[in-house]
């Protein structure tokens, strides 16, 4: 018997491959209006650059700095930003969890550099312990391919050295890839140190072992720590994902093609620093652009300004050869895990797919502006990723997919329950959800009549309970890993 | 000052027209796998007709008919739907709300034919009353532009003649188009009557009134009740949307091909039907698949296959030049309006913007697979179906929307709030949710914690406040059409 067409997530060296077409929203016109304004940005208003040895960069390489003011020639950006490679790999203490960026791969990573969390009624500060429940989930979960490194804040911790301790947990607690500990040179350092003593250094000269956010100080702006960071990690020959942040209205412009503009300026400003510190230095081109809610002053997400923001940031990063970085993920401005988060959520997420993302950052987790990340959140977010992940998977029908016996079999208006086809494939011929319901009212209502969110709590103390810590470290980099932070520990006034 | 770039919904002759492109998934494969698939059904497998009159239009056009079954000439099918307008208009009795269908317009109609209704903690059978309160919602909200006609049964009038009131409460409580009582010959018999005691025979020829429903009752058969209902209605020259009604693993097989390639079977032999009742009959291509939970054996909504099914649907309906009808809406099968309910609305919702729906049902307020009308679901629907609305605008950027004087203005790492192009355009520039927060936390506990469902009843309150009628009929209308229901309802036996 044929098999049925079931969307089947099509996986390629354990990362997921999104085979379904672009959709592109520019015209050509557009992109030219684009060109023309971050050439004009870089050209004539100039990039700041709040860090010397950067600045001198710029000036070796010819480009006109007045103080901090870099002001770049377009061609020679675009230069160096033909150095850097369309795609890589990232490679893990587990081969298995190993990704490549670029193509049509997708990798997914948790909620970022939430401050506080969110469990039923509970909301307060993030500690360390909330740190290694998402660090230890996000292991676990097959559609998460990393927990990136700040999932939430350890508050707990003595501010200036609890990049260590939650570095460890990256080692000890997953073997998934790294992410950095990137908002200072500091972290970057230690980041860096702590996988040359578990990798060694020509390992990560072969291949990249970590990835790291270099955020613009938007508007036209990178501070000193960013600059730090980057340059630190493409000098190591680690991923850089250099990402503005943009709120339009806060960081940039209450107009789209200005902000995109602008975004592009920041985008390629990072991109030929990384280039000029280490030319073939392996960087993402990062999107983060939403909107300012001009009642609240508060940010907004999810709303149509960002999804447009997604789709033509997709577009743009492919017009120049780079992969790219989606801002969300199931970005929200909720404050609760409901409707809105979820309408939000996806209305982030699926442009996110639709323009062929690379990395999605903040895939699951984010609530209420990212200032939360929330548990129940982070489990509901992965059923949207599995669907998601299966309505962009191969679709090419065939002859046999037609079936025509089974029509036969179910004769005019009858059904198809039991046809031999039906019977074949039952099993595996539909998307199977984690937590979303098809229960009749009645029987759910006996069962508690609990909602998604409330089904996500149940869920989430399952998995818990399912817990299996990946492969221990060798000895000998436990000692080592273990030995460092204690070091640096005390270097740092812990 | 030059103009920021808000995503201004475009309308055209009050119809919002979607300016954005198409997002197409088949391949020219996969579509040719498809027309071998209705050709064959039509051709080999034929579909069932019961209804003697029917059947003796296909036998005088030389179609092969034995029994109820009649096995068409697919090229004879092609012939007859290339009969079929591929635009044409909707009168309502305001001028200003009369729409047309097809090409880039898009029709929003409210959930049809829920039994249930759903309002804060009741659940019950839905009333006259339900009905009416949701005719006037619909009538009131700028974004929908017909209630159709069965938004949820009046569960309290006598069953056979319970559609003239509801026909009559379209009348009265609204002036927007009309849907059809279209589930047998008598509602459509008095949906047609009626229009002419309003309008006039002449008005009904000139261009349609009114459109309905004919659902094929699938697999492969359209019974008596159903062919009736759309032989009046395409005789009357009134719009006839041709549904099949397809869940997966039960009105058809679980394979994605087979039961396109079912759907457009259905769809052109009905239309086929429609054209040799009257050529040029107005009719529209309707899809409504989704997929059976083989586990529960209920229904499922919003999930990968029914997104495809949507994709692949709108494809289809453009290659055979027919205006298109979307199955949903915000469809889901949650059992209340959680965040699994807004999901799988918006990946219903999505889908068939991305398609390029020219009609949708079930826009707003369908809970449970259907079997509630929710009034909470129904609010927050209109958010999403606005947010939509904006994200698909129209979309050419220009120079002026550069706004290089902002960026000079802002300065390096500063802000834009201050800036004379935001101060110029800050209330216009983004979208304005209608219930959705972006308040910080201690803002929104303190004002009661209410999440996107709560705060939908509260609007709903407001709503239903401001309800406003529509100018009243002419007083010699009014009275035939209550004299008409009156004798009407005696003729039923109410």
């Amino acid at each position: 018997m044929c098999a049925p067409a079931p969307l089947a997530r099509s996986y390629a060296g354990g990362v997921f491959v999104n085979t379904m077409p672009r959709y592109e929203v520019l015209s050509e016109g557009s992109m030219a209006v684009l060109e023309e304004g971050w050439r004009s940005i870089v050209r004539d208003i100039g990039i700041e650059f709040q860090w010397e040895p950067a600045l001198e960069l710029f000036r070796a390489a010819g480009q006109t700095v007045e103080g901090e003011l870099v002001k770049l020639d377009p061609d020679f950006v675009l230069e160096q930003v033909a150095k850097a490679p369309s795609e890589f790999g990232i490679t893990a203490r587990n081969p298995a969890r190993s990704r490549r960026f670029g193509g049509d791969n997708m990798i997914f990573c948790s909620v970022q550099s939430a401050p506080f969390v969110s469990e039923g009624d509970r909301r307060g500060d993030g500690t360390f312990d909330d740190y290694r429940r998402l660090v230890r989930l996000t292991h676990m979960i097959d559609e998460l391919d990393t927990a990136g490194y700040p999932i939430c804040e350890a508050g707990d911790l003595p501010i200036d050295s609890r990049h260590l301790q939650m570095l460890l947990t990256l080692y000890t607690d997953s073997d998934k890839p790294l992410g950095t500990a990137q908002f200072n040179p500091v972290g970057a350092g230690d980041s860096i140190a702590m996988a040359e003593l578990a990798f060694g250094r020509e390992a990560l000269e072969r291949e990249p072992h970590m990835f790291g956010i270099a955020n613009a100080n938007s508007p036209l702006r990178f501070d000193e720590r960013m600059i730090g960071s980057l340059m630190l990690l493409a000098a190591a020959r680690q991923i850089v994902v250099v990402t503005p942040f943009i709120l339009m209205g806060a960081m940039g412009p209450v107009s789209i093609p200005a902000a995109l503009s602008q975004q592009i300026a920041e985008q390629l400003a990072g991109i030929c620093l990384a280039q000029l510190v280490r030319p073939g230095a392996p960087v993402v081109m990062g999107s983060f652009i939403s909107h300012t809610d001009m009642q609240s002053g508060s940010p907004g997400f999810g709303g149509p300004e960002a999804a447009i923001g997604l789709l033509a940031s997709g577009q743009i990063a492919r017009r120049f050869g780079l992969p790219w970085r989606a801002g969300g993920g199931a970005l929200t401005s909720s404050q609760s895990v409901d409707a809105q988060a979820a309408f939000e959520g996806l209305n982030t997420m699926l442009p996110a797919f639709l323009a062929g993302a690379n990395l999605l950052l903040h895939t699951c987790g984010w609530l209420e502006s990212g200032l939360v990340a929330s548990y129940e959140k982070f489990v509901l977010d992965i059923e949207i990723v599995r669907i998601l992940q299966h309505e962009f998977s191969p679709l090419e029908f065939t002859r046999e997919q037609l079936v025509p016996d089974a029509f036969a079999e179910a004769g005019h208006g009858g059904h198809f329950f039991g046809t031999t086809h039906t019977l074949e494939n039952f099993r595996t011929c539909f998307y199977r959800p984690l937590l979303f319901s098809t229960e009749n009212y009645e029987r759910w209502a006996s069962r508690g009549g609990k909602d998604a969110t409330e089904r996500a709590r149940d869920r989430l103390a399952e998995l818990e309970a399912s817990y299996e810590p990946p492969a221990p470290l060798a000895d000998d980099v436990r000692a080592r890993l273990e030995e460092y932070v204690t070091r640096r520990q005390k270097e740092l006034g812990d």
